[in-house]
């Protein structure tokens, strides 16, 4: 099992070796011991790349403004990946991948690398996966990752929520704006972006995330909303500009600093709770727990003392 | 706080002192400490006890149906209790507290114990306290338990799910099948009752439930269907005849005991879940894990490290 080896795939990887870096996320996606050792191998490591979450409703256009923004970093010679994750599919495969198809110009680009990605009801799920996998590719030494979700229910919300910039994308028209602040979007979204802003409804669109902004409360920035007509090019630049204003803003506050220790400790959480879904599931599997399920059964042993003996919990 | 000695409540509770069974009860909707103790004190106490789900949606006359079956346990001569369980309301109140003004018939009679609950946001809540609560009421030796929760989601399910036997109520009329099936109430009814069968649609609604009967899978009992008409007492003797035979049902083919076990595993798997949080919290807060906090940022230690750390699990 060469093949499966984190270690060496790592270092494939960081040699531009393509099809290693293939092989590193699907041990992500499929999670497990692997997947743990993973971690182990790329903790701590590229600092230096920029998390740039991408989120809003289907059809918003994100998979084109991605494109685009792909073509801004290119023109600035820096490698991007792109990590387009669905929630809601159990496999790659269906509208996301509809979706890459539009990506092809940077299809025989070797500084693009774009990843669709889906777990498979492992444990943990995407809230382990995702930062995992923006950490290989981290540790590849893309400059910038950008991380796109389909739809922008609480799963997606949290996962791009946990990039240093975040973008919602809307639609000229009357439900984004509700859909998005219901998802809880208000709290994550570090820029706003109407996409397809030729259309008729912009206007109205703009003043809806703007009353939204006045209801909640920010300390030094002001999440800026851009118009961007994703097809025709227009507003990307600006876009570009705005998540580097806000990546300046992040560093010299210091809050960069704080979202990413947050960050951190969050995944810390999902893993610790992980970590004790699968002790108790080896503790109950073993034999000497059969003869405590007959003692509780038979009302020799309440389930807190087990639970408690199960866990090696001292009393309180 | 001799008031709240769980030790000597349930002295009083079982010497029919229902103020003492009142704060018994209130301790599990707080959970805690008492509540922990109080399981500790039930656990394997009032096995002779029988507990009845009732659920449906609401309107389907619940209560009214609920009060009658009281009625013809009371003609038996025998005690009951009914939990009637709010998951949707924060509070004690509102619209079950005004369905319970109907049970009023039985407002005084010493043999028939009426409480609402709820449970304020507490781990694990609901999954834990429901099963404390009929414990409390088992060893104080009511021979009957009816549990009736409003609505039919996946809490309710659970709920009544959980019973020996669980009665499910509709109404004539097209919508309740659906919603009961939607919400997984096929796999865990053991009778069917279409109340205000004097309505139009009862024949539809028999009809309804039959095929989704057809389309699921039974051992040995089949769900007999019963038609009521609570507010006026016809198939009330009928419902409780039936209660009896799936009771019979359960003792003579061992389902009951299975049923029983399953119950008792289910209960310790939430409380490891709670106690498991409880443990975590406690690690989180020590000043020790200050330290360590820093060099899972700094990258010096990884999260999986640190988690089995913190749980001392042995590598694998």
């Amino acid at each position: 099992m060469v093949d499966y080896d984190p270690e060496q795939l790592l270092v494939q990887a960081k040699q531009s070796n393509r099809v290693a870096l293939a092989k590193l996320i699907s041990i992500v996606e499929r999670g497990g011991g692997l997947a743990r050792e993973l971690t182990r191998l790329t903790w701590g490591q590229g600092e230096e790349t920029y998390l740039v979450g991408i989120t809003g409703a289907p059809g918003a256009g994100k998979s084109t403004l991605t494109d685009r923004l792909i073509s801004v970093v290119r023109n600035r010679s820096l490698e991007v990946a792109v990590l387009a994750v669905d929630p809601t599919s159990p496999f790659s495969g269906g509208a996301i991948l509809g979706d890459r198809i539009r990506m092809q110009d940077h299809a025989t680009d070797k500084g693009v690398y774009i990843r669709s990605m889906a777990t498979r009801g492992q444990l943990g799920g995407l809230a382990l996966a995702v930062p995992e996998a923006t950490r290989v590719l981290a540790a590849v030494k893309f400059p910038y990752v950008f991380i796109e979700t389909v739809g922008v229910g609480q799963v997606e919300v949290e996962i791009v929520g946990a990039a240093d910039t975040t973008a919602v994308v809307m639609t000229p028209g009357w439900g984004d704006s509700i859909q998005a602040n219901k998802a809880g979007l208000m709290e994550v979204a570090d820029l706003f972006i109407i996409n397809k802003s030729d259309r008729d409804g912009t206007r109205e669109t703009r003043r809806d995330i703007e009353l939204m902004l006045e209801m909640s409360s920010f300390e030094d920035w002001i999440p800026p909303i851009i118009e961007t007509v994703a097809t025709g090019g227009s507003g990307i630049e600006e876009t570009f500009e705005a998540i580097e204003s806000h990546r300046e803003y992040l560093e010299r506050s210091g809050v960069g600093q704080k979202r990413r220790e947050a960050r951190i400790l969050d995944e810390l959480n999902h893993i610790v709770q992980v970590e004790i879904n699968r002790k108790v599931d080896q503790l109950i599997s073993q034999p000497s727990f059969s003869a405590k399920k007959v003692e509780l059964i038979n009302g020799d042993i309440d389930p807190y003392s087990l639970a408690r003996e199960l866990l090696k919990i001292e009393d309180d």
